[in-house]
């Protein structure tokens, strides 16, 4: 655990949700966080659900989970995809487990399911998929932002500034060297 | 100039660059600035250049200029629709005449160019409206952000975390009150 986690992720996948994408990608990059964009293909360009372009740079491959302090899983169909795909699904468990923050939004839990990282834990995600949450173990909560220890939760784009919010203010203190 | 300029506006077209409009509103939205959504028509839903779809709330008719603190203008194609507003055109010129701050970003210059507030001023904007804006009398220069007392511009989505990191250390101060 004295890892220096200043690394951040946000996951890629097609069909992602335009802002829930950007919003904290851009976000981060404001405050002089360069995350990785990591998709199941390095150097691809994955478009959203409205056709914006990304072009991810990553795999699972190739992050260290043990450096990562900040894990971001945005939402649309994207998580539908993401779960098809073994690593993606690893990376999660394995940076949280290894201390990592993981925030997700919308359709995001999803993941967050698939990664088993919920039982017993509060969090939101769309209405869309309370059942599968719970069916996880997650005690769901329907608000802006959820914040339980190191998971950070939120519903739809609207909720993306208080989202965006509660990510800075609890990795204020881990990313005092920026990557 | 004692007017306590508390108030925020970003201005709307249809085929708006989704990020540049996005990413300014909702920044504003998680520092706790509740911009005006502004358009030559209001309660329309108007779609960015992937179709991504806002609506407005006010038309300029509805704003009082010596009101606003920070208006900004987003590219795409929507500064091409806006300047044929004169209300539009005149509402960036009557906020900066009484003082505020005026961001404009890509294509965003064109309207600036309209308003007739760049005459000796340092700026900048995408490459492809570089003889409009010299035209304009501004003094152009190739950067990621660019501020002249109470003009910042940027070129592109790339330079949106510059750009709403100089837009949020310049209105700091003015915003001591939230609206």
């Amino acid at each position: 655990m004295n890892t220096p986690k200043n690394h951040a992720v946000i996951l890629l996948e097609k069909e992602y949700e335009d802002l829930e994408f950007w919003y904290p990608l851009l976000r981060m990059r404001e405050t002089g966080i360069e995350a990785q964009v990591t998709a199941p293909v390095s150097g691809k360009i994955y478009h959203s659900k409205h056709g914006y372009p990304v072009i991810s740079d990553s795999t699972p491959a190739d992050i260290n989970p043990a450096d990562i302090g900040l894990l971001i899983i945005p939402g649309g169909h994207a998580p539908e995809h993401m779960v098809r795909h073994p690593d993606m699904v690893q990376l999660v468990r394995n940076v949280h487990m290894s201390g990592g923050l993981i925030a997700f939004i919308c359709h995001g839990g999803l993941l967050a399911c698939s990664a088993d990282i919920l039982n017993g834990r509060r969090a939101t995600s769309t209405p869309a998929i309370r059942d599968e949450m719970e069916k996880a173990g997650t005690d769901w909560h329907d608000e802006p932002v959820v914040v339980d220890d190191r998971l950070i939760s939120s519903r739809c784009p609207d909720d993306l500034p208080a989202f965006c919010r509660a990510i800075f203010e609890e990795t204020g203190h881990r990313f005092t060297t920026l990557v």
